[in-house]
């Protein structure tokens, strides 16, 4: 199923796909949830976040090709950082360019993890039971920022700028993630193509280790991090993070 | 004034210390409220964090002394990290002591700023009318994570375990910040001691400067980082921040 939340007359509701169409659904997404008898086009429709996490933790070097490419010593443990509330923003809105900032900005593509059940150290062979589904995220960064105080990486600063964390239209949830690729596309022209499997730590093991630290919640979200291809987005750029069978998340960056 | 939020009966609400006593209030703290006729004894309540961030940023390297002691270069700009929503936790609850870490816990005694207004680029002269008021933080940290891996500094991880952000009991209002002291206590025995006037960035400098970037949300908090004096948190010890005309936030770890 592909789930969405969405406006209509200024009133946030949820839904699930149904062909090209949404069927309405109230109640709660993770828990208790019904069908309503109606089917309305998307064009009626704004789009909002697909859910509204309490965190977002974005995986660092969590990708062979990547790790291989810029010499990266293979981590033992995942390293994650934030990114804060501010930065969420839905498919086809557009990323305001920073006006405090004037560097390079990079789009990366990734693979987000939803997590549909409340967990605490959760047991390898349990983290499967708390992913809900799968999502796009574009992991925007100031690149420049990141290492401008030689005493202090600015990880929080350079992904946390407003709209720089878009991630939906969907969740899919019954997807095989070891099956999938992420492609981004900036105008159009493909810049990333890689394969889910590449991971250094798989979606249920990203879940499982981290969650011996922190509590993950229905709706939180893990960006299992970005591999090769991760590179500058010019202003007026449309940039689309496509993942078939999860969804193609559009964003302009101006 | 100061605020709290408290559960009574398994409701979470809201109100005013008067004198010992809490007048409860009803609406929304930030905006329209209004006291009702109750006033409740603190023995009837279970403290709650005093407001729910969207995100809590905390500085680093923000006190010329603490600068000068660790021969840290004076910032440019303010250098922050955001400590995850499953980190907070309230006056009077006890903090588990990770069991993913064995390593040494720091306390970090810290003013915090309450958020009262959304804001992005907040002029110098507009930063106070956006700060809602102060509170108490203790920012808790898992010291040996922080560069336990040489390539990816663990800010995220080190300050986000859960139950390592703390703060409460109240939100201060009506409080000049530059006439307060922050110290904090380990088993009733004064380990921090330092005036908020020391601070390289002020608060009205960091709601100005770190709005240039994000918005910030009503219920949203800037702890403003900690001065000389932090120190390891052993277990089983009780931890108080104590800011007077702010609070008293206690909390054991364990």
């Amino acid at each position: 199923m592909h789930w969405l939340k969405f406006s209509r007359l200024g009133r946030s509701e949820f839904g699930i796909m149904e062909a090209d169409r949404v069927r309405t659904c109230r109640g709660d997404m993770f828990s208790a949830w019904e069908k309503t008898d109606e089917l309305i086009a998307l064009s009626e429709i704004h789009w909002e976040t697909p859910c509204t996490p309490t965190k977002m933790l974005a995986l660092w070097n969590n990708f062979h090709e990547a790790a291989a490419k810029f010499s990266l010593a293979i981590p033992a443990e995942p390293l994650f950082f934030v990114k804060s509330a501010n930065s969420f923003c839905p498919h086809n809105s557009t990323i305001a360019a920073p006006k405090s900032y004037s560097g390079k900005v990079l789009y990366e593509g990734e693979l987000g993890i939803v997590i549909g059940k409340q967990g605490k150290d959760i047991a390898p062979d349990q983290a499967a039971s708390h992913i809900f589904g799968y999502t796009c995220v574009n992991d925007v960064t100031a690149f420049e920022l990141l290492k401008s105080d030689p005493s202090f990486a600015q990880w929080t600063r350079a992904k946390g700028f407003d709209g720089f964390g878009p991630f939906g239209p969907f969740i899919a949830t019954a997807v095989n993630p070891a099956a999938l690729t992420v492609r981004t596309l900036v105008n159009g022209k493909q810049r990333q193509n890689y394969p889910v499997r590449d991971m250094i730590f798989s979606p249920e093991q990203l879940v499982s280790l981290i969650s011996r630290d922190l509590t993950l919640s229905p709706g939180d979200i893990i960006s299992c991090g970005t591999s090769v291809g991760a590179g500058s987005l010019p202003s007026g750029a449309t940039v689309d993070v496509v993942i078939d069978g999860v969804g193609t998340l559009s964003n302009r960056y101006a």
